[in-house]
C-alpha cells in the first residue's frame, strides 16, 4: 500500500460545495475594467465576431472549452444512477483537465438517456464549447451516441470510457512488452468485458498489431457462431477471435499471453496456470480487481490494476487531458485512430525511462505525460489532415 | 468624463482567450488528492447522491451555479447577431456574477431561436445548474420564453434585460424622488420602448405604486384604442395609460414627471420644456443616450444614463448579482415580484447615505450593493414562501 486509507470524512469534505470554481481571467477593480469587460467595450468584440465568426476562437473561451457530458447511465462501477449522482465524477474530470492539461471544462449532465435527444442538445449548445468528452454512458448506447455526435459536430468528440481506457491499456501493454521483451504481433490477448472499454480496447489492440484478440461477455467467448449478438458484438465476432475459440474464460485463457479485465467479474486463480509463459495480467475493475494483484503475481510476469494503492496503475487520467489538449492545440476537428495510437505511444515513451516490472506506465501525477501526449496527438492530427 | 477613453486595443486585448477560467477548489498534488477527488473516493459521493438526490446540493457545484443563457437575438443594441457573437457578453456577465456576488456561472449560448427548443434544452440540462439568467433575447419571444421556463424549471429564472433593468430603474426613481422630495404615487412616468426592458419597467413601476405609466413603441403611445397590438402590448394598454393619452412622445411628455428612455431613439430637446417641474430624465440607451445628459440637465432636475462616463449610471450590474445570490442563498425556487421590489429598495437604500442630484444610485463597483440586495431578496423569498 503506497498510501494510508482515505476516510469517508476526508472524501465528503473534499466534495463539499463542489470541486469547481469559475474565475475571471482579469479582475474587475475599477470603472475602466467594467468598460472593457462589459458595456460599452464588449459590444465591439461582439460586433467583430458577428462580422467574422472565426474570431470567436480568439475572443471567447469556447474554442478551447471541453464539455464533460454524461447522462449518468454507467457511472464508475455503480451503473445507472442518474445525472445528478454522476456530477461529482464529471467535476472530478474537469479538475483533472485543468490540473494536467490547463484546459477549461464544464460538466453538462443530462436528464435524458435518449441518444438522439443528447445529440440534439449538444448540437444546440455547439457555440458554447470546443470539444466533447463523453463519460459514463452505458453500452451499447455509447457507441451509437459517439458515432452520431461525431457526425453532427465539427469538433473533437471522445467517449473516454472507450478510448481513454483503450489508450492507456495499449500504453501499458507496450510497457509490459518492453520489460518482458515480447512482440505485440505474436501475442494473443483476452479481454473480459464487451462494454464500452472492452470494445474499444479490442479495436485499438488490433490496430496496434496484436496477433489475436479474444473478447468475452457475461455469456462467454464472443465468436461468429454465437446466436443473439447485438450489432456491436457481431462486428467484434467478425474482427476478433481468428482462431475461432468457443467456451468461457478457461478456454480463452489457455495459452493466452495477456489478460485485460474490464468486466467487474472475478477470475479464478487456477485459470492463470494455463496462460503462456511470461504472461501479462491487467485486472482493471474498480474498486475490486478481477483477482488480487499479489495472487496474480504468482503466475503472471507483469500485473497491473486500476487502483492507486498498487503499482502499475492503469488510469484514464494518463490519456484524456493530453488527448484533448493536443486536439485543441492543433485545431483538430475530430479525434482519429492515429491520434489515439500516438497518445498510447507517448505514454509508453514517458514510462520507458524508468521501465520495470512495477513501472510499466508513468504515475498518473507525472506532469510530463499530458505534455508528451498533447504533442504527439497534435502531430498525428496534422499528419491525418483533420486540423482546420 | 470620469475616465479616459478606452482604446479598441485595450478592449480586444481584454477579451483575448476569453474572460473566464475554471479552477479546482482544492488542488491535486499527490496520489491522496486523486483518490479523494476522483477514483475511488468519488464513487462514495456519487452513491450517496444516488440514494438521496437532495445531497447533490451539498456535494456538487450545481445547486449554486447560474446558467447565463442567450440565443443571441438581441445582443446589447446590436440586435440578432447570433450565439457566438453573444458569448463575450455572457462571459462578461459571468465575470460580474463572480466579482460582485461570488457566484459561479457558465455561459450557455444556443444555436436555436425556437422558444420551445430552448426550454427543452434547459429542462434536459436541469441537473447541471441551480438558476437561469436569460440574457439578450428578443421581444416578444423573451416574455414567452421566460414564462415557459419558469413553468418548466423548479429553480430561479430571470430575464435580466427585463427585470434587472426594471429593478435598477425603480431604484433610481426612488433615489431621484428622495433628492427631489417627490412622491411616487403622484408621478406620471413615460417609458419610451415596449421591448423587454420597457414592459418590465412598466410592470414594476405600477407595482411600486407609480400614479400612471405611459408606454410608447415606435408607433407612438400604446393605448387601448390602437389596432394591431400584439398580446404583450394589448395587456400593457389595459394596465397603463389610465388617462387614455394618444399620439406620440410630445403628447406623452406634456406634464410628465419622469422619462425613461429604453428604445434607442432620440428625444428632441424642445419636448423637455413641456415636462412637469422638477422632472426626472433617464436616458438609458447605450452607447448613445436619447438626449445628451448635459442638454437634458437644462430642463430636468435629475438626469441619469446607462453610461459609466456620466454621473448616475443606471446599470443592471447593481441588481442581478445580488438578486441571484439572495435567491440561491435562501433556496428560493422562483423569483417573485416582491423579491424584485425588495432588490430595488435595497439598491436605493445603499445610495441613500450619499444622496445627491448626481448620486441617485450607488456606483456599480460598490461592493455593498450585492450584499444588501442579496439579504433583502432572501428575506422577501422567505416571506413569500418560495424557499424550499
Amino acid at each position: 500500500m503506497s498510501q494510508a486509507q482515505v476516510s469517508d470524512e476526508e472524501i465528503f469534505t473534499g466534495h463539499e460545495g463542489g470541486k469547481l470554481s469559475v474565475a475571471a481571467t482579469r479582475p474587475i477593480t475599477e470603472a475602466r475594467d467594467l468598460s472593457i469587460a462589459y458595456t460599452p467595450g464588449v459590444a465591439k468584440v461582439s460586433r467583430a465576431i458577428a462580422e467574422d465568426n472565426s474570431r470567436a476562437a480568439r475572443y471567447t473561451w469556447a474554442d478551447r472549452l471541453v464539455a464533460v457530458v454524461s447522462d449518468g447511465t454507467a457511472v464508475l462501477g455503480l451503473g445507472d444512477i442518474g445525472a445528478s449522482a454522476s456530477l461529482p465524477v464529471m467535476e472530478g474530470k474537469s479538475v483533472l483537465f485543468k490540473t494536467f492539461a490547463d484546459l477549461n471544462s464544464i460538466p453538462l449532465v443530462l436528464d435524458t438517456t435518449d441518444v438522439d435527444e443528447i445529440v440534439e442538445t449538444l448540437v444546440r449548445l455547439r457555440p458554447s464549447f470546443g470539444a466533447v468528452n463523453l463519460e459514463d454512458i452505458s453500452a451499447p448506447r455509447c457507441f451509437e451516441l459517439e458515432d452520431k455526435l461525431k457526425e453532427a459536430l465539427d469538433c473533437p468528440v471522445m467517449h473516454d470510457d472507450q478510448h481513454g481506457t483503450a489508450i492507456v491499456v495499449l500504453a501499458a501493454l507496450r510497457g509490459a512488452n518492453m520489460v518482458l521483451d515480447k512482440a505485440i504481433g505474436d501475442e494473443r490477448v483476452v479481454i473480459s468485458g464487451a462494454g464500452a472499454a472492452g470494445v474499444a480496447c479490442a479495436k485499438i489492440l488490433k490496430a496496434a498489431g496484436v496477433g489475436d484478440v479474444t473478447v468475452l461477455d457475461s455469456k462467454g467467448i464472443i465468436h461468429a457462431g454465437r446466436d443473439g449478438l447485438n450489432p456491436v458484438k457481431a462486428r467484434l465476432a467478425e474482427t476478433t477471435n481468428t482462431s475461432g475459440l468457443t467456451g468461457g474464460l478457461a478456454e480463452a485463457l489457455k495459452g493466452a499471453d495477456v489478460f485485460v479485465g474490464l468486466s467487474g467479474s472475478t477470475v479464478e486463480e487456477s485459470l492463470l496456470e494455463g496462460m503462456a509463459d511470461n504472461s501479462i495480467f491487467f485486472a482493471l475493475s474498480n474498486p475490486d480487481p478481477e483477482l488480487h494483484p499479489e495472487i496474480a503475481a504468482k503466475y503472471a510476469s507483469v500485473v497491473a490494476t486500476g487502483r492507486s494503492d498498487f503499482p502499475n496503475q492503469i488510469n484514464n487520467v494518463l490519456a484524456f487531458p493530453g488527448v484533448f489538449r493536443g486536439a485543441l492545440d492543433s485545431g483538430a476537428r475530430s479525434i482519429t485512430e492515429n491520434m489515439k495510437l500516438a497518445a498510447a505511444d507517448a505514454i509508453a515513451a514517458v514510462a520507458a525511462d524508468k521501465l520495470a516490472v512495477d513501472h510499466i506506465v508513468p504515475s498518473p501525477l507525472d506532469p510530463a505525460v499530458a505534455v508528451e501526449v498533447a504533442t504527439a496527438v497534435a502531430k498525428a492530427a496534422a499528419s491525418d489532415g483533420v486540423t482546420a
